[in-house]
C-alpha cells in the first residue's frame, strides 16, 4: 500500500493512488492555478516545480514550464497520456513516505485546505456530447414514453446513440441554478402549450470523459486508440426539465429541457488511476459492427450515489448505481463519434447518459425513480418527492474501491433556486 | 449613391454599403489579420490605423489597438453593435469619393487582391445551434418521412425548434470534405444496419448569425433586445448524410449525419449593412406566446442560390430561394434559446435551418429537390443527380438588392472528396 507522509483520512477519495487534476484559486478573484488533491489538501502543482519535484519530467516534456503554470488544464491535456502519467508519478513520488524533497518543511507555500479554496472549471470545453448508453435507462424511458411492448428503439443495440449538448452552460460543482422556464403542455392536459416554470425538474446521474489528444477532421479513432485520447473522467449532472423536454424534443432532440445547466465535479481522475478497477462490459447481443468491436476490459467498476438534501439540510440517498452497468463503453462511444470523420478537440466533453442500474433503487433520474411521477420518492424526514423542489440540492458521489485501494471523484453538487422573475 | 475612389465592379456584393468583417492571411502560414472587402480587394484593417482612419473611434473604444490587431474577430464582436458601427462608418468614410487620408498613394500597404489571400474562420466558435425555421422545409420533411396527412409536428407552430450541432467541424468556404462513413440501413431494404459510405449525401442551404454581446447564465434575451446580441450573418452549408441521419436520429436528433462538416462563408455582414433590406415576416398563426411576440420588420430580403459544379466544371443553378421565407425570425430564435436561462457567448453560431421556398425550384436541399430520391435533378450538361457524387462542388450565394444598392455575402463553397479508406 502506498502511504503518504501527509495525513490522508480513512475513506478519502483522494489517496496516493488517485492524484487527479483540477484548477483552483485561493478565492473567487484569485489566479487560476493547476492543482491536485491529496486527502483534505489541495496541492499547488506549479509551486512544486521550485522544489525539484519534476526534475526528471522537465527534460522530456516540451514547454513544461508553461504547462504547469497555465490557468487551465488544456495545455496539459494535449500532451498525451503517457507524458501526463510521468507528471502524475512524479507527484506520487514526492508525497510517498519519506519526504525526499523536504516538502514537509514548506507546506505553507503549496498546501491549501480543500474547503478553503475555490474550484473552477478545469478546462475550456469545446463541444459537449451526451450519450445514452445505459440499456436500463433507455428501456425505462421507452417503457414510459413510447411503446411499452417495444421499449428499445431499433437502432439502440447497434449504435451508441448520442447527441450534441450545450457547453456554454456547463458549470462547476457548487454553482446554483435557477429553475428554468419555457413552453410546456398544461399539466392538467390539453394540446396548446403554456408558458410556465418547469414542474418536472430532474437530475441525471452521469459520468463524463474529457478529450486530451485531439484528432483531425476526416480522421477516425478506433476502439483500440480511443483511450489514448481520453484525459480523464468526472461526475456529471445533466439537469433536465422533463416537461420542457417532452414538448420540444420531437424530431430534433432535447434542447431547452437540458441547456439551462449541467454540473461537473471539480477533479479529473485519469484512466491510469482507474486502471485497477477495470471490469468486463455487459455482453452485447446482437454482435456490433466491426468498427465498434473492442478487446479487453473497457468498463470500470465505479460506485455511484445520488443524495437529495432538503432546504433544512436533511440528507437522503435516493439512488445507488454503478458505471459498470453501461452497455456501451467509452472506447465505443469515441470510435462511433469519429467514424464519419468528425474531429475531437482537447477539452471536448463526452457524457455517458443517465446511468441506471437493473433495480428500481439504482435508477439515475427522478423520472425513473418516481416512474414518471406516478409514485413518491421517500425522504429521511418523512417528506417525499416526485421531482425537484426549489432549494433542493442534489449531490452525486463516485468512487472505486478494491483490495483496500480507494480512488474517488469527490462529488458534484448543485442547488435549485426559484425561477427568476424577468420574463 | 455612395461611390468609392477604389474601383468596385458592377454587381459586386462588396459595395461601400456592405463593409463586412473577416479574417485573412497572405498565405496558409501567414498571420491572421482582420480585414474587410471592397469590390475585389481585401483591406487590411489594422494597417489603416496608422493612416488615421480611426482617429475619432479610438477615443471611445477601449483597447481599440488590441481589437483591430487581433487574429480573430472575437474581441471586436464583444464590444457591442453600436461601437462596431462606428468602426464600420469610419472605414466607409475613408473609401468614399475624395481620398481624405491619401490612402490611394499607399495601396501596397493595406490592399490585397481577394483571390490572392487565404480566408480563415473569423472567430472562435463556442456553441453552434441549428434551427429548423422554414415552414416549407419542415412540411416537406414531414410529408416525406412522417405522416403525410399531418406533416407539421404539433410543436412546430409554437416553438422555433432547434438543436445543438457540432462546432469542431465547422470549416471555412473552400475546405473540401471527405464523404462520411457510418451505419445505414441497407439501401435495398432490411432492418439490420450495415457499415457503408453515405449513399445519400446532401447539402442544406442555410444562413447563420454570430453572437456578439454575450449573456449570463440564468438571464433571458427578449425579442426586443435580441438584435443587439447579433454581430452579423453569413451563408451556411449544413452538409447532411441522409441515410446516416435517418437511422440514427430517433429519439435524440441528428448526430453523425451532420457533424462530419459544415461550411461558412468568409465574410460576416452586419445587421447595420442589411438595414435597407428589412421585410415583414410571414404571418404567424396560431398566435405565439408573449415571449416570442415581436415588433417591427424582423426578416430580411436576401436572395439565395445553390449551384452544383461537376468535376468537369459544369455549373448548374439547382435552387433559388430567399431568407424572407423563414417563419421564425432571428429575434424569436434567440429569445427562445435563452428563455430557460441558457447563456450565449461571443462567437456562438446560430443557423436558420434549411431555407426552402414555396415552389419546388426553391427547395434548399437535394432531399427535397429530388423528393427523397424519387425524381432527378437535371444538370446543364444533360446529366442528373439525386444526391451528391464524389467531386461535386456545392456553391451557395446570397445577396440583397434594392433601389440600386447591393449588399452581398459572397459565397460558400465546398467539394466532396471520396471517402477515406482508413476504416
Amino acid at each position: 500500500m502506498k502511504k503518504s507522509w501527509l495525513t490522508i483520512p480513512q475513506n478519502s477519495d483522494f489517496t496516493l493512488y488517485n492524484i487527479p487534476f483540477g484548477i483552483f484559486s485561493v478565492d473567487l478573484e484569485g489566479k487560476h492555478k493547476i492543482g491536485t488533491r491529496i486527502g483534505d489538501f489541495v496541492i499547488d502543482l506549479s509551486i512544486l516545480q521550485s522544489f525539484g519535484v519534476y526534475r526528471n519530467v522537465e527534460e522530456v516534456i516540451e514547454d513544461f514550464d508553461t504547462i504547469i503554470n497555465a490557468d487551465s488544464l488544456n495545455l496539459l491535456m494535449k500532451i498525451g497520456n503517457e507524458k501526463v502519467e510521468l507528471i502524475r508519478q512524479a507527484i506520487i513520488d514526492a508525497f510517498i513516505e519519506g519526504d525526499k524533497f523536504s516538502l514537509n518543511d514548506y507546506q505553507e507555500h503549496y498546501l491549501h485546505l480543500a474547503n478553503a479554496v475555490q474550484m473552477n472549471l478545469r478546462f475550456s470545453i469545446g463541444d459537449y456530447t451526451d450519450f445514452f448508453s445505459s440499456k436500463e435507462h433507455a428501456t425505462n424511458t421507452g417503457l414510459m414514453f413510447r411503446d411499452p411492448t417495444n421499449a428499445l428503439l431499433p437502432n439502440w443495440l447497434h449504435i451508441p446513440v448520442g447527441y450534441h449538448g450545450r457547453s456554454s452552460s456547463i458549470v462547476i460543482s457548487g454553482t446554483d441554478l435557477h429553475r428554468p422556464k419555457g413552453q410546456i403542455l398544461p399539466p392538467e392536459g390539453g394540446t396548446t402549450p403554456i408558458f410556465s416554470t418547469s414542474k418536472r425538474l430532474d437530475f441525471e446521474l452521469e459520468m463524463a470523459f474529457a478529450i486530451g489528444k485531439p484528432s483531425n477532421l476526416g480522421d477516425t479513432i478506433s476502439t483500440k486508440e480511443a483511450e489514448d485520447h481520453i484525459f480523464g473522467m468526472t461526475i456529471f449532472n445533466d439537469w433536465s426539465a422533463r416537461d420542457i423536454q417532452q414538448w420540444e424534443y420531437v424530431p430534433l432532440g432535447p434542447f431547452l429541457g437540458k441547456n439551462f445547466g449541467s454540473s461537473l465535479s471539480p477533479w479529473v481522475v485519469t484512466l491510469a488511476a482507474l486502471e485497477p478497477f477495470r471490469i468486463e462490459s455487459p455482453v452485447q447481443d446482437p454482435k456490433v459492427l466491426p468498427y465498434l468491436e473492442f478487446e479487453g476490459k473497457r468498463n470500470f467498476d465505479i460506485n455511484l450515489e445520488v443524495w437529495l438534501v432538503t432546504k433544512e439540510g436533511v440528507e437522503t440517498r435516493i439512488s445507488a448505481s454503478n458505471f459498470k452497468y453501461l452497455y456501451w463503453n467509452m472506447a465505443q462511444q469515441l470510435a462511433h463519434h469519429t467514424i464519419n470523420g468528425c474531429n475531437v478537440r482537447t477539452g471536448d466533453l463526452m457524457a455517458s447518459g443517465t446511468i441506471s442500474g437493473p433495480t428500481p433503487d439504482s435508477y439515475g433520474s427522478m423520472l425513473e425513480l418516481s416512474w414518471k411521477g406516478t409514485k413518491s420518492i421517500p425522504l429521511s424526514d418523512g417528506s417525499e418527492r416526485k421531482f425537484l423542489q426549489d432549494e433542493d440540492t442534489i449531490v452525486m458521489k463516485a468512487w472505486c474501491e478494491k483490495d483496500g485501494i480507494r480512488v474517488g471523484f469527490g462529488e458534484v453538487s448543485g442547488k435549485i433556486l426559484p425561477a427568476k422573475n424577468d420574463a
